[in-house]
């Protein structure tokens, strides 16, 4: 079973570099630190639902669409 | 605009209730201080995504589901 956070990490690293944001960009439109916008990214932190909202609403995506599966974690 | 912790506190609710649990026993479950809980439901608190996951693992349901769509904060 892979951690939450990285998953999470991982889905939104996916979709900032589909939307063609560098790290910082990314980090500097949302407002949020860069250094902990990487700790996001590998999944070191575990960032509350209303972050989540806002990197979602950067990224022009449904914050439920960044989620993994919990099937993702099962077996 | 509502704001998103009280729109999260609700569906959480409502899935709560659907499932049957009483606000105590699905604290007890979710290993959750009951106080804390109820000031989730009330929206009062910004719960992690690691929590989210937790009691939508209590309560049979997708993480995702449990979140509002942006939709419902615009306009």
């Amino acid at each position: 079973m892979e951690e939450l956070a990285k998953v999470l990490g991982r889905s939104i690293r996916e979709k900032r570099k589909e939307r063609g944001f560098s790290q910082d960009g990314f980090a500097l439109v949302a407002g949020i630190d860069r250094s902990y916008m990487g700790r996001i990214e590998r999944g070191e932190v575990n960032i509350t639902v209303e972050k989540l909202y806002r990197l979602a609403a950067v990224l022009s995506c449904e914050p439920a669409s960044l989620l993994p599966s919990v099937d993702h974690f099962i077996g």
